[in-house]
Formats: structure tokens, sequence, C-alpha cells
């Protein structure tokens, strides 16, 4: 069942006639089809036909290699990513991905994009990211046995910098117009394989959303069923779109007639998703404006997430950090601690206020540990406590 | 299959003979066969013979309810605790507890403790704990509607104090030595259900050890067989026990005829079973010293870790912060990144230097973003980065 790779090759988003081997990852995008301005996404075609149905009766335990068949070669070692629990909020279901090995959805993205580092034999990783994308990365190539060189900015909170320096890597911070050309230099010069987007409307590492498509198979095997909505904070939407993709992929199998609308939760400071929607064009970027939710700050938008969108019959909203902050304290409330960025999926379907024909799943991305300022309150010692300082 | 509890009563640990109705919990010890000097815990006993073996044919997933007929009622609601993964690291398996819905072990503990709160009627629950167990406690009380009072010491970090607090519960930094008195005073006061210790001796929640003994099922069915060794960061030694218990329950219900070696990894800072072993005691007290593993520094020991490392045929190790360093140094090495205390038990395993017939599981308690001090060093932005800069 978990057999090998049906992967057959890769294909142009922008024109789906346009394939390319499976190998090498076209990191910098589609060469045929992006332009100066606009830069078109990959994904990867598989050899439908061959897959054995009997996938979709195990059960959602962690480990990707379960979905083999249906995601690239797996040559990099598994540190337990996926199977995360479904727990009910209120009318929602809440996917926790704050439970996987680095307490983020990004532990199934670099799965798969280390994966094909190890598969290119690359001697390492590069990646520019200041949290929870540097950190999975770094964890992933330090499994593998890859050195890995995170650029980072000073901005980025001190808990996530230990995280990030946790793994191993060689993490530098560097100003944040410096990044990009370090990271195309690190991957020319060294021959690292960069699991970061290196083009000028986002496109990503060709499989990265590959390995957001098990988030769909868990949700469609934990509710016996395909959600009618699925909410997910966006930045880069390599996550929207890969839910997406799962969710047409079971359509295409036959396992379901049925498909969710996606929501694209973004950042109100920045959103390029929702512009791009808005503007009827395929790609953006913005103009960054002040915000707490790092995890969504991009101002380069992708052709990715105006597909889930469209093709889902969703909408993009932008969420203001208050809103974001309100669906973070409620999640507190029952238990669930999330960071702010990792919030703006439940934030994003209490804006919406919609009535939905089915179960509603808002994705929730990561730990409440990674938020910056953390631990800044000063609570001063009661020296002689009574009752009535418990109570009141 | 996943039908009612068939507890029935609680059973002393100092006299099996000595059995109570199974509510309320005695929260103090058993009040038959405690003296002044020595507090003996209590466990539940299960009606075994109803016990449906079908429930060993599932997966482990998360959820304690799945195992609901060898556990306490279950109350409170679940936010997806247990069914984490088993990681392979070198020639050991490591038990990845900080998958957990608040990152550590302690929610299978809490799961079980609020319940019993819920089961009694208590208007709150109150705990006395700067770290992983006051946050869980926290998370399962607010899930479960119940307001919480959590006793905490000014020494925990700040990271661990807005952890703490995201869950809503009145938290008060108390003197150490005022906690204990507290705490009572929130019991007999207020009425509210304590999830801490409140004896000379440990004896913890009667319930507490209870929820760990899913880890032992779990790894039955991970591993396909019994282990021949399990070696847990231990401070109170509830994990430890829980973790016995459920194996020789799995032999009482001729599931297997094995049962593994169980290592009790203390901090060479206190340890006080080891100590009670070495003085052939049923537990001792001990002085603190210091140490950076701040979730295994208690002074007071308990029974039940005596009872675990004795009848498995086990043993106690004290470890240094040196030795634990250097095993949590390599578990992130590997991408898996505890606590400096979640990493004692591969630290124990390091040191024994013993081959086991079967295979080894070392369990990891918690993530590393519990630890203190995490974040204090600064990483200064290189103003104009060269390659040089991140290869050397």
């Amino acid at each position: 069942m978990n057999g090998p790779s049906l992967a057959l090759r890769q294909r142009s988003l922008g024109d789906p006639s346009a394939d390319f081997p499976l190998f090498p990852p076209l990191t910098r995008g589609c060469p045929k089809t992006s332009t100066a301005e606009l830069a078109y996404p990959l994904e990867v075609v598989y050899d439908y036909a061959k897959v054995d149905r009997g996938l979709f009766a195990q059960h959602p335990g962690p480990d990707l290699a379960r979905w083999s068949p249906l995601l690239p070669p797996l040559d990099a070692p598994t540190l337990g990513e996926g199977g995360t629990p479904l727990v009910e909020f209120g009318e929602v279901h809440i996917k926790d991905e704050s439970r996987n090995p680095t307490w983020s959805h990004k532990d199934r993205l670099n799965r798969v994009a280390v994966s094909a580092a190890v598969a290119c034999g690359a001697p390492g990783v590069v990646v520019a990211s200041s949290g929870n994308h540097g950190a999975s990365a770094a964890a992933y190539a330090a499994r593998a046995g890859l050195p890995a060189i995170v650029l980072t900015s000073a901005a980025s909170p001190p808990a996530a910098q230990a995280f990030v320096r946790a793994y191993g890597a060689k993490v530098v911070s560097v100003p944040v117009e410096a990044r990009w050309p370090l990271l195309r230099e690190v991957v020319e010069r060294l021959g690292y394989h960069p699991v970061s987007n290196q083009t000028v409307t986002h496109t990503g590492h060709p499989f990265g959303a590959e390995g957001y498509k098990t988030i769909a198979y868990e949700l469609f095997l934990q509710l016996g069923e395909v959600p009618a909505a699925v909410f997910t904070p966006t930045g880069y939407a390599e996550l929207l779109y890969g839910v997406w993709k799962g969710f047409t992929e079971l359509r295409l199998l036959g396992l379901t007639e049925k498909a969710p609308r996606m929501f694209s939760c973004e950042t109100a400071a920045g959103g390029p998703h929702a512009k791009a929607l808005a503007a009827g064009v395929p790609a953006t970027v913005v103009d960054l404006g002040p915000t707490d939710a790092y995890g969504l700050a991009g101002s380069a938008g992708g052709y990715r997430g105006v597909v889930a969108v469209r093709d889902s019959g969703g909408e993009a909203m932008l969420l203001t950090d208050e809103e974001m902050r309100r669906a973070q304290h409620d999640l507190a409330r029952q238990g669930l601690w999330q960071e702010l960025s990792g919030a703006a999926g439940l934030a994003g379907y209490r804006r919406l206020r919609r009535d939905f024909d089915g179960p509603v799943v808002c994705v929730a991305t990561s730990s409440g540990f990674k938020d910056a300022g953390l631990g800044g309150g000063r609570h001063p010692v009661i020296e002689n406590p009574t009752l009535d300082d418990l109570i009141r």
C-alpha cells in the first residue's frame, strides 16, 4: 500500500501543457511561463491510475511515508510529522498543527523539500526564515545528516532564535535586503538546495505544497467526509493550496464528489492574495505594514493562493491583529494555545459569519511559544499571600 | 470497545488489602497506612475480567478515551492528548511526548485528574507548579469550563510563565514555602480539586498515574511487542510508575508474558527515589542542590518510583546537568529539541551502557521551549554579509 512514489513529473501552474521531469526540482518557478514581473509555480503530477484506494483505509497517524505513492520520493527520514488531532471548538473543528515535530505545519513541507535535497545529492540546505520554517528546515536537514544555513532577520523573537539554533544549523542574522541575494549565492556557489522562495512573486519549492496535501487526506479520514469549508492562516499560500490540491486528488481518485471552499486568512498588514484576487491578477507584491503576526507577513504573493480560492469558490480575507488576538485568546481559553499567526484561520471564520452545509475546519498552524515578546511581563512574588490574593 | 470505565475502587500501595471507593479520590494518600513521616499513594483497580481484548487491536492515536475501560471516568473533554510518535534514534526509540496538546507528557495525567474534578463537582482546580504541570492543568481546566488557580514560584522562566497564564488561570507567584499551605487552604476553604501533591512524601493525585499507563499501551502497539527497557525522566515518578503499571496490566490481561525493566532517570541535584532504593526505604525526602533541570527538581520522593524500579528489576540513576545537556544536544542534532529535563531518559540509557534483549524506549517528555534562559544569547546582525560569513 505505502509503496514507492507515483510522482511522474513537474507541471506548470501557468500552462498545464508545460511539463518537466520530476528532477531536478525547479526551485525558481516555471522557466517557460514566468516573466520578469510574475513567476508561475509548479506542481507534481502522479500516475493516479496506479493508486491503491486502500491507502485511504488506513489510520491517519504520523509519518508522511504512509502517503508515499502520492508524494515525491521521501529520501529524508521522518520525525513523525503529520497525523495531528482534530479538536472540537464550538461549531468548528481545529486541525492542531502545533502537534508536529517542531510544533508547526512546516514540518510537512520540510519532510518533502529536504527529501528533494537528499535525492539531488545536495551538500546542504539553505533557507531564509526567522521562524517556524527555518527551524523546521534545520530539524529535517539535521535528521538527514545535511548541514543547513538559515538566514534570519534580527526582528525575530529571542525564543524563536534559540529554536532555530537548537538544531545545529549555521544561523546568521542579516539585513532583510541581503537575504535573497545571499540565498542565491549559497545556491549557486555552494550547491545548497534552497527550501525558500527565489522568485519575484512567490513560487517556493515545487514539492513543498505536496507535503501539505496530507492535511486534506487526514481530514477526509478524521471527519469521514470532505469538509464544507477550510480556513487556513496564509502567508505565501502553500498551505492553502496544498490542502486544496489534496481534496482535488480525492475527487480525482473517485473517493468523493465534494470539495471544500478554501478561505485564505491573511494579515491586513499585507495580504497579497486578497489583493491579487480583487485585482483579477495571478499574483501581486504588496507593501507590508506593521503586524505582530510575523508568520503571515510576506510581501510577495503567489499564484497558488489565487488558484485555491478561485477554483474552490472561496474567499481571501484581510484580518487585523486585533481579530487574530481575539481568536488566539479564545482558543487558549479552550486549552489550545496558538501563536498569533496560527489563530488566523479561526479569525477568518468568525469574520465571515456564514453557515456552511457541512463540517468547517480551521487549521491552527503553530504553538504559542513562537510569539514575539513572550514572557516580557513581570509577575512579582506576593510575599505573604492569603486566599484573598488568589480569588480577587 | 471504548465503553464505560471499568474502574472499581482505590487501593493502597502501602497495603493491597486496604481499599476504598473510587470516589472521592484520596488526594492526601492512603488514610490507613500513611504515617507522619511516610505517605502511601493509591492506585485504581479495574474489573479486568470484563476488558474486551479488542481494545488492543485499535490504532494508538490521540484522545485517551480510546482506553476508557481501563481509566477512571473521563468527564473532562479531550484536547487530543496521547497518540505520540515513536521516533528512531540510533539503537533506541524516543517516545516524543512533546507532541501532546500543551507539549508535554503532563497532558495524560491532567485529562484524568481534571476529569476527577469534574466528576466530583468541584468548583475549580488548584495546582502548585511553575512549568508543564501547571500549564497542562490550566489547559484542561479551561477546556472543562472550570476556573484554575496555579501557584508558581518566581524562579520559573518567563516563557513558562507566559505559557501557564495563556490558558486563563489565576496564576500567582508566591514564595516556595507558602505554596503548600496555600494549596491546602484553597482545597479546604474553596473546595477546589487539587492536582498537586499534599503529603510529606509524594502521593499526588491517585488517578494521575493512570493517565500515564496509556504510554505503555501505545508502546506495545507501536513496537508490536513489549520493550526490554524503558527510561523515563523522573521527578515524582508518577510517569515511571504509570508506564510500569500499564505493562503489568498487559501481562494481567494475557496479552504478553514480558514486562520491561524500568529505569528512573533523576537529577543528581536531588534524586529521592535513587536514595530511597539505596537505603531500602519506601520513600525519602532529600535536599535539593542547584540544577537547570527544573522539571525533575522535587525533594519529596514517593513509593510509586520505588515499586516500579524494584518490581521491574530496573535501576534508579542520578544524572548530572552535563549528562542531560549532552543528551539534549544530541537529540536536537537529530531534529528532536527537548527541554533539559526531557532528555534525562536518553542520558540515563547512555550512562547505563547495557545491552538489552529487545527494544529500548527513552521517554522524552517536553519541548525545548520550556527551558530557562531561552533566547538569552544575542546574535548581532552582520551588516554586509558575504558567503564567508556563512561557511566559516
